[in-house]
């Protein structure tokens, strides 16, 4: 019966079984597709079920793939494995086009692309070029774009399809190419690759090496993953996880990505309690602004993880205009307006609904809005800081804009008292 | 010096500068370029732009774009312009898709789709559908699939590029075409075109009306926007950011998004006061306590917006198995072990490094390890019901979270340490 299913579905149907089975399954089904299922896998599934495979086996499933997609279980595999499984790989062209795409780091162009491309001479006329495509073509599940190069390899513009299917066949070729073409370097980080891909609304783009000679070609799909890894990195550091974690990973790994900022949020509690304890003294007679600590602390932390999520998405998506000064400006307004508002809130609150004293309330009020001026343009200049240093903004957000928020905003708060109320 | 350069380059340019300096620019550009310029500017100025320019000029935009963009721009248009740009339409059938396209819902397949389309009848030959294609080529910028309709013009199925250039041209259609191609309904969420489209890894679906009529297609690119805007969303969930806003947006916009949830969290700010109200009377005995209060709440706080996160994320891929039974369970081990290594470094801090007495330190070590509990079951439990429910998960990530378990974790550890300390 999965015999009759497309490969994403049986892939996540074998998810949900455990590792046996899965195996079990995987090893019976109909050997054409079980390629294309191995790349949909969750990655312990995959890795399991590779361990149980022998490198002949391997190497029968890589030969079914796509360059990038070989490249990237071969890359996987342990180092003795890897070359096992390659000697395995009975298409040599294929072997040296899948050794190649090893050569270069993940996170580039290079680790993006795959060799499966149709070039054509720029010296030959449509007709060639057809004959050639059609043969070409055989190996290339999706033609994408058709690339010209120079007797060299090197690239020299592109071929649509469509002018390929409306140009008479003795045309040369040189006549109708298009000269403008967009392409990336093999070492061009794959963030920027998906950020021009976007921007010109491109489903393929070519890549070149240090020479301009065509090495090979990403498309689109590849980069829906990339961007979707980026969007959720930032959210899972926004949230205070330190690394690509699933909700279907081990307690360990769980735990690896989330201790460590619990631990430093824990260190910034120890400072909190510190600086109340400063002011202990001032309990007898004040104890009542003790009360308010956890909801300055909070409101601190929730006004700068606002901020600097803002800044961090405009980052990504190059939406940041203006100065450092002209963006700490707005911010300042906009600070202003909302503490303004929620210090009213707070004042009238803490009277009425509280039954506070005046003069706590005025306290509290003040402090309010000192702090969400204070968390908020720290949100925004430590994010803007960090990426000019070259440093991933996304790292400000959550618990490290929180907590430090946290100590700031009760330091400042305990210190207005201090002022107002005159101890 | 404008002219040479991409349109979304131009875009970029344009959005830099202001109002007037970007319009007057835009109508001296050359009017090839400004349709496709127009759709890449950011709201705001192509709003202004389109202010300027009668129904006549904006009807000329929009003959140059595609039917789904055309509808996009459209729809921004006040009700009255709107029509009076429809019937300056040059193109009636251009015009006529337009209009249908409105009647979809902007978050459907109907909404996102477009006209432009390549189709042939499943009684024609390769040869006869070569010819046809060409011509309909003319009105489709890039050719993804050649979809294959019966007479009354329902969708049986797809032709390949490829195939149709490794095939004899006398070779009828019904022999070559692929019976089985996925496709969307008119009315299928945006959000489940997204999923379908990157699960099959497809660059284009064909969308069918209730009758199984093919009346458009949706490609990739359209759905990489529907990819962002979701991630972008749940990112601005997570920070309390309660709508689509971006930095350069007015600061009235901004804290329309802002205010709410921290109106929200002042509320529950005032709950935390009033809790530690009730414990005013042991603050003579105790008052040390009361230096803890915002380290707990930070602690309840971070460790449920993780908690959150991991399911909110693992929803939006469809990767989380297992009851929610299990999961709970999986986050309880989690939430011990990591809360027994917290209340550890918590116990010896309090003791060692912020000199508190033996009894603070158990205290609030117990207290720290049962928040943490209960914390991560709330942050896993209510995104899980609100899914089941219908309602967004993302919405119980960032303020509402924090806010909840700031009052929670408070509520436990002075009852906690009203138990151990027999007050």
């Amino acid at each position: 019966m999965l015999n009759d299913l497309h490969h994403a579905d049986i892939a996540e149907i074998l998810d949900e079984l455990d590792f046996d089975e899965a195996t079990y399954i995987f090893k019976v089904l109909d050997s054409e597709k079980t390629a294309e299922i191995l790349l949909e896998l969750e990655d312990d599934l995959r890795e399991n079920i590779l361990r149980r495979l022998s490198a002949k086996e391997i190497a029968e499933e890589l030969d079914e793939l796509d360059t990038d997609d070989a490249a990237d279980i071969i890359a996987e595999l342990p180092q003795s494995k890897m070359e096992e499984v390659i000697s395995e790989l009975e298409d040599v062209e294929h072997a040296k086009d899948i050794v190649d795409l090893l050569r270069y780091d993940e996170d580039t162009a290079g680790g993006l692309m795959g060799k499966e491309l149709v070039k054509v001479n720029v010296n030959w006329n449509v007709l060639t070029c057809v004959k050639e495509m059609r043969q070409q073509a055989e190996h290339v599940t999706r033609v994408h774009s058709i690339y010209v190069v120079d007797d060299e390899d090197r690239l020299k513009g592109r071929l649509s399809l469509k002018d390929l299917l409306t140009t008479s066949t003795k045309t040369p070729i040189s006549e109708v190419y298009i000269k403008k073409v967009d392409y990336v370097k093999v070492d061009t980080p794959d963030v920027e690759v998906a950020r021009i891909m976007q921007k010109y609304d491109l489903e393929a783009i070519p890549v070149v090496d240090e020479m301009g000679r065509l090495v090979g070609r990403i498309t689109i799909d590849d980069i829906i993953d990339v961007i979707k890894e980026e969007a959720d990195k930032d959210y899972q550091l926004a949230a205070g996880i330190s690394q690509d974690v699933e909700a279907d990973d081990s307690i360990l790994e769980l735990t690896r990505a989330r201790l460590p900022w619990l631990v430093l949020a824990l260190f910034g509690g120890f400072v909190t309690v510190h600086v109340m304890g400063l002011f202990e003294a001032v309990m007898k007679e004040h104890g009542k602004l003790f009360f308010f600590t956890p909801l300055i602390a909070a409101m601190a932390g929730n006004v700068g993880v606002q901020s600097s999520a803002i800044i961090v998405q405009g980052l990504a998506n190059n939406a940041i205009t203006g100065t450092l000064a002209q963006r700490l400006l707005k911010e300042l307004s906009l600070s202003l307006l909302n503490g303004f508002i929620l210090a009213v809130i707070l004042f009238l609150g803490s009277h009425f609904l509280l039954g506070f004293e005046f003069a706590i309330g005025e306290v509290v009020a003040i402090a309010l809005i000192t702090v969400i001026i204070t968390a908020s343009l720290i949100g925004t200049f430590i994010p803007i800081v960090l990426n000019k240093y070259g440093i991933d903004p996304a790292l400000a957000t959550g618990p490290f804009i929180t907590t430090s928020n946290d100590i700031l905003g009760i330091l400042i708060y305990l210190n207005i008292a201090r002022v107002i109320l005159g101890f």
